[in-house]
């Protein structure tokens, strides 16, 4: 076999069956072998975002990795975003980037760049696959490194050569580093570090049904106070589960949720710091004269170690959980307030909510705490077009569940075209566009940063209304059923009809500007 | 004034008065200082690949650097492509790109990435301003390195402490790298080496009047043959100008083009190499036993080296100049070659056509040789989705020229929405979208290749119809006024009532793809 079907036989061998897709001339061994390896499905995106944003999804929903396929530098460039959202995330993704031939790169042809050099600043593992002989066996360490806890992009460079040459055999499987177990000299300190003046961070697998009944059992027994990380990889949340605040965006609202904490304990994320730096300004959030206490990394096994904390401090404590609640159906024009209410009111069971709606988004947590059980998958890196592909990458993963993607108009723009994916798919996927016609989140920024000279030009430069656009026409362009609500009776009945038939569908909701 | 202020303020009293944005928070006191430097002109796109690829176009066109605003690692990442189209072309662009506060970093906030790590591998000159005092110095470093022979992609990282701290001053004014002058001797060696055995490749700034002349002129007297590289960043063209055949994108026509040449003299550009490697074909496309001589590199001033060697052997010699001559329109449905004798039946004075049509324009050149003067910009470094912001920062820069961009339905996908930003700022831009609902391209590479075992799953990854694209609803979903046509009659009438009318307008070509 050549080196493309060596490389696609090992990845299905492993376990990786799905490769997101926007092939180049220098991809196309690697996409013809598609069918001589029928196991392997191949997911078309128009544009590298959305492929990249897509892997993501699915990593995150499907708990393996996808596989990627980018056309050289440029198209890695184009994925990188999403890429940088999946490292934050720790979603393993298999990260192809075809290259030209080995022999060919001396010549410096148009499309010729340092990919290696691109990929670096990831922060994953990176390797250029050398020979049609050694592909098999890359792309077994390429699986394996994707897959080593806590989860990374394993970025493989395939040369053209390298794709067409034969003598490529399917490589054995190399096991990837697992999750290490936390001492007991830690669990023990932090049991004792948990009471009353204690605020428990958790996040990354915590944030999960078992971590978060262990973590909520804790808060219980100790009187600590309990948060789950600020952007969420993954999410289980609704009825029957512990209902956890989230640590807030903004600097003011996570100092004000800390409080005068004696004892932080981290489990699975990090020390909260600001998302951004802001004049004057601490860029460390956690309180001063508190002590920081590590449960767990990202690499460490969170879930284990809070069940053995909790085994400590809450032997025979049961967590508080969300009751069955969905709010009353409001009335009216839509709101930041009430369109949520329309989600609490309407979320199917088993639902995964995508959240990119940003400033729109602010109440949702509230409206949907006890809605049927859901996930939430949230920006993890702040690199804004990732909600549309990460809907895409979590509907193919998870065929038997709706997916509702919550997407800010400003955000939207990025990675337009995944909704022509879904449509080619037929994923189930429903995307509300939470239209305000602004930057909102930059309107409120221009000010947290003592930016106030600020005038007409730059206001402009926030302002997305100028020609307004028009969501239901973009939707229709790319094949996915759309309409336009404006007032919750509208919302509403387009959501149940979204939901009730099969197939992508798109909902422009009409949205003023929080601020 | 603050940091921002002083490097706006450098940036105009330099020349640089275009700035191309998609910000966010950490670029707000940039943004807030366009309204303290109102020389400045802001203009805002949805997506930073669209920012890239207006300065490109702007730059191409203006002969100085437009300046761009990014948002950190990831708004590079998704700027990178056309960046790297911009290096190809040596368009000068002063690249900002914001990064959290010097003293923030440390924290490793989501947003935080290897900044100068992405930009290195764009091989242009690239600093990190380091304080608010330093960084109108920094920014005259960068306009002077951007517009330093050949021209280059500048970026200056730009901390957001930066911005906004107080003590700036504007810069004084650096000296660019000049364009070196050939040495008499390289002059008259080239001189000596043609003859009707040789071939005379030019590019870069050869391609405009000057250079095309004095290579004509030498054409004509020694019987050389002539071409221009592939894909030039501007070339001019049309009645009254010499018509001179672009060495083929597919290796197999340049190979049949330079024939058995016994001396190859580049000028302004490289030596012929295949754009793709392809299995058992030769990637150096330069013909056995041919002696190749560089008369100019792209630093060096190639238009005076070629006035030079013409005045060695063409002292008396008049170029052949293409007479003005426009194909009859034709009759019937749009097809490969009848949509561009629509264009070069129709073509205004002065337009700008930005060529990204792909395998729908291989007909363009023959069809509009003899059209007006116009200027032709082309896909320099193969990163597709530049046709439309290069198109945006042409009409920025040429207000008073008609803009015709000739996109490919697959190019298009990947940055649709600088159409949003033709609409907000109108911009005189007819837009075509040549809609063939195929990577046509990609068909035929798939042959090739020689990826012969290409079954469906293959072709269903370089299809675009399932489901069709209405470019119509997705322009008018970004405010440009957009239409479709299929035949010629249309086409002709939908063209010249765009031309006519002020503004952008947008046209779905439907033709047939040529594979």
């Amino acid at each position: 076999m050549n080196g493309a079907q060596a490389l696609l036989r090992t990845l299905v061998d492993q376990g990786v069956d799905v490769c997101f897709a926007n092939p180049g001339t220098s991809e196309m061994h690697f996409v013809a072998a598609l069918d001589a390896v029928p196991q392997m499905r191949g997911v078309l995106a128009l544009f590298e975002g959305v492929v990249t944003g897509a892997a993501d999804g699915y990593g995150r929903m499907a708990g393996k990795p996808a596989a990627t396929l980018l056309h050289l530098g440029p198209g890695l460039g184009n994925g990188w975003a999403n890429l940088h959202n999946a490292r934050r995330a720790h979603t393993p993704i298999v990260n192809v980037v075809g290259d030209h031939a080995t022999y060919h790169l001396k010549y410096d042809a148009p499309l010729t760049t340092d990919i290696a050099g691109l990929a670096g600043p990831l922060e994953g593992w990176v390797r250029t696959s050398a020979s049609t002989e050694q592909v098999g066996a890359d792309a077994a360490a390429a699986v394996a490194a994707a897959v080593s806890a806590p989860g990374q992009v394993a970025t493989l460079i395939l040369p053209a050569d390298v794709s067409w040459g034969e003598g490529g055999t399917a490589g054995e499987a190399v096991p990837p580093r697992a999750l290490s177990t936390v001492d007991d000299a830690v669990v023990r300190e932090v049991a004792a570090a948990l009471d009353e003046t204690a605020v428990l961070l958790i996040g990354g697998a915590a944030n999960r049904e078992r971590g978060l009944r262990a973590a909520a059992r804790i808060a219980k027994a100790t009187g600590a106070k309990l948060f789950i990380e600020t952007f969420p990889a993954r999410l289980e949340r609704g009825a029957g589960l512990p209902s956890i605040e989230r640590l807030g965006y903004l600097a003011e609202q996570a100092i004000w949720q800390l409080g005068e904490a004696k004892h932080l304990v981290v489990a699975g994320t990090k020390a909260p710091v600001s998302f951004f730096a802001y004049p004057g300004k601490a860029s460390d959030l956690v309180p001063e004269g508190c002590q920081t206490h590590v449960l767990a990394r990202s690499a460490d096994d969170v879930v284990d170690a809070l069940e053995r904390v909790a085994a400590i401090v809450a032997a025979d404590v049961e967590p508080e959980v969300a009751p069955e609640s969905r709010p009353e159906l409001p009335d009216g024009e839509l709101s930041a307030q009430t369109w949520t209410q329309v989600i609490g009111a309407t979320l199917p069971e088993g639902a995964i909510i995508v959240d990119e709606a940003n400033t729109s988004g602010l109440m949702l947590p509230m409206s949907t705490a006890g809605a049927p059980r859901h996930d939430v998958l949230t920006l993890t890196g702040g690199a804004i077009g990732q909600g549309l592909p990460v809907a895409v990458g979590a509907a193919v993963a998870s065929p038997d569940r709706p997916v509702l993607c919550l997407e800010a108009d400003g955000s939207a723009l990025y990675t337009i075209s995944a909704l022509w994916t879904m449509a080619r798919e037929n994923l189930d996927v429903t995307t509300v566009i939470l239209s305000n016609r602004a930057y909102a989140i930059l309107r409120m920024e221009l000010q947290r940063v003592g930016a106030t000279e600020a005038g007409p030009k730059a206001q402009s430069l926030l302002d997305l209304s100028r020609p307004e656009m028009d969501f239901v026409a973009m939707g229709t362009g790319f094949g996915v059923p759309s309409t336009r609500a404006t007032t919750v009776a509208e919302f509403h009945e387009q959501l149940q009809r979204a939901y009730a038939e099969p197939g992508p569908h798109l909902i422009e909701a009409v949205v003023p500007p929080l601020m």
